[in-house]
């Protein structure tokens, strides 16, 4: 950011934007309507964080539901508004220590999908109404872990319970009738948002009339829980962690950056690396600067950041979510082709070439079993060198599938019968 | 390991083993003799640990090098007859704490290529000396960072001279020296030992016959280097590493733990993960264990298990010289092919279909770097599901490779001209 940058096409004000955004919160569970979860908790208070853009429709029937990535939030698009005070040097800070409070984050940028959503985006706000709300045991205005537990008086930690991908979805369920919607257009996610669009088409047939799952398969591989193990093994074994119970003190920050770091390169392809850093050496800043490679510096940087605005807890409870998530398993007896034969929805997948945490052969899996049932489905494995990084980094090729698939069929459904 | 196996087929008095071995000592600088590192560093003070196995003939031309991985040793092969001492549960014992002794570690099991190396074995002892010594900087008897700097009276740690692939390869020539032993036969070496098989030919392409480079390419990927970063962030990150200085403390065993079970993922492949352990669950020892896949638990055993026998600075400065050797840069400006015009040797290289950390393709780019040179080499591309771990798994299949190539040529050279 300088001076000589002109005024910014990408801001608040600019056409395509949705502007400034508050943020808004839904009390969904109450000691009076307490919500179960699959591992048969009851948990009696849930706040859940939402963002909503563009006009619901008089037919109700415009809804665009989005899910959100691992370490996502409901700000999907626009800018924050709730907070807009920066520190006397002109930029917004967050805490060191602990989990980072959310609001700092998302000032510095637009919501995490904001290239995708606005008037006149692939995601058309002048026609959808787009909702995105923030998973449970995430750190970003929903309850979880780092929240206090108004039965004991103080914050979760690992008494939290266990979460899962239907709970959310059970739970974005529960979001939408509160806000009076049925069945949606559609539901979008990427990666472990993904998971949350196919398990929306599995678990509620009848209330989805397109599911895009982009960088996304039925299950993670073996190879990707074996990674989030090693994540939090890290993170467990960071002598702050003090089993869950930080909030107040230092957080286990080395281990969720040693985390970070090695899922970074799990959403990077090998040859996206070897372009963007190869063998370069990082320059050194000071001469007695540690010598290493420009892609070790970079991930050092990228660990230091998620620990400013990301809580180990609600890690550790993600991406076990992550890990636990079988979509054959839990509605085929392990048989994804059985429990495809559920869908009703009009099902889009999307693959990126170079994507080895969710594979294209994983997506093409998932597409086969969608097809053995005789459903609809279109499936894209969209060249790329960003990896599983690709459904967010590839624009203008995922807006162009994401446009086609949210128009088609739309004008005829409106159109006199 | 239960009382109905038969007495070991593998044992030290099994035909095919060389039986116990006792490893030597090899005092390779001194003050009167220092060797200069490729950092410019000088160091008065190297002994280092080898093993042999074979006669070494009138000729001296039936010598073998074997160069050996990032994490083992001299003990290529046999039995480690130095210390048999049981403790008294029968079983032998690794100390917890610190770098561990790595006698223990080796009595558990014969050398890490037993299965290659002996009497009628494919490294055949009846007809070759085979010499393989432990690398500069490592833990198992030759100087490495957790020694005592007779400068200082106290360990090295960090202050241990930078060491790279070269100097290994240096040090080695001397102890060939000292062992009379001019050219040699063979140089062998699978992953980081294919890359000073490789700096053999290159460094010395007057000294080798045929250097057989398996499992490894000129470099390490931007992906392998950024996975040796976040091994090293663990482990420097980790409040017992104290800059190195841990020696009689508790030894940064987490760190180090977190680092191997990384570093484990990249040598297993995907495929072969979803086979070994899919998504099994842990069998629970205890209903109060935490619950998680077996993948899960499997590789918390390796993390434990080699924080008893390595030393996390010698983690540090072996995955450096990982890191930084690039053959192209050191020997050809950049450049491969100008690189590989130095070599004499008759090159063997093998790739492993599914080595994601040293692929077929980086193999397949030395080959290329060699045939431009019309130079000769043999290239084989041994299909496996075992990753990178298939050098060592894949034992018949590179067995023949290494009996062929290590024959070939060798009766007509014995023959009357």
């Amino acid at each position: 950011m300088t001076n000589k940058t002109p005024p910014a096409k990408n801001g608040p004000d600019s056409p395509g934007s949705v502007g400034w955004i508050t943020p808004k919160k839904a009390v969904l569970a109450t000691p009076e309507r307490p919500f179960r979860l699959e591992s048969g908790a009851s948990m009696r208070h849930i706040t859940v964080e939402y963002e909503a853009y563009g006009k619901l429709g008089s037919r109700r029937d415009n809804v665009v539901l989005l899910a959100h990535a691992l370490s996502m939030d409901a700000h999907a698009a626009g800018w924050d508004g709730t907070a807009m005070e920066k520190t006397t040097s002109g930029r917004f800070k967050a805490r060191k220590e602990g989990y980072a409070p959310p609001r700092s984050y998302r000032q510095r940028k637009p919501g995490w999908w904001d290239t995708m959503i606005g008037p006149g985006k692939p995601i058309d706000t002048d026609e959808f109404f787009v909702v995105c709300s923030n998973v449970l045991g995430s750190c970003y205005g929903t309850t979880g872990p780092a929240d206090i537990d108004p039965d004991t008086g103080a914050p979760y930690g690992l008494s939290f319970p266990t979460v899962t991908v239907g709970d959310w979805v059970s739970l974005q369920a529960r979001l939408l009738d509160s806000l009076g919607i049925g069945r949606i257009h559609a539901v979008i996610g990427g990666s472990l948002g993904g998971q949350q669009a196919l398990e929306w088409a599995l678990a509620y047939p009848e209330r989805v009339g397109k599911a895009i799952v982009l960088a996304a398969s039925a299950r993670l591989s073996t190879q990707g829980v074996a990674f989030n193990s090693v994540g939090r093994y890290s993170i467990i074994n960071d002598p702050n962690f003090n089993k869950g119970d930080y909030y107040g003190h230092s957080a286990p920050a080395h281990g969720l950056a040693a985390a970070r770091m090695l899922a970074h390169i799990t959403y990077l392809s090998d040859a996206g690396m070897d372009v963007k850093f190869g063998r370069r050496l990082q320059e050194q800043e000071r001469p007695d600067a540690e010598s290493g490679f420009a892609v070790e510096s970079y991930l050092k940087y990228q660990g230091k950041s998620f620990v400013e605005r990301f809580d180990a807890n609600s890690y550790i409870y993600v991406t076990r979510a992550m890990d636990n998530y079988d979509a054959a398993e839990r509605w085929g007896g392990g048989d994804l082709a059985t429990a495809c034969d559920r869908i009703r929805a009009e099902m889009l997948v999307a693959s990126f070439s170079s994507d080895w945490l969710y594979t294209p052969d994983g997506c093409r899996e998932l597409v086969s079993a969608i097809c053995k049932n005789g459903k609809p489905v279109t499936y894209a494995d969209i060249p790329s060198q960003y990896g599983h990084d690709a459904f967010l980094v590839e624009a203008e090729r995922v807006g162009k599938l994401l446009r086609g698939a949210l128009r088609a069929g739309r004008n005829r459904a409106r159109a006199p019968q």
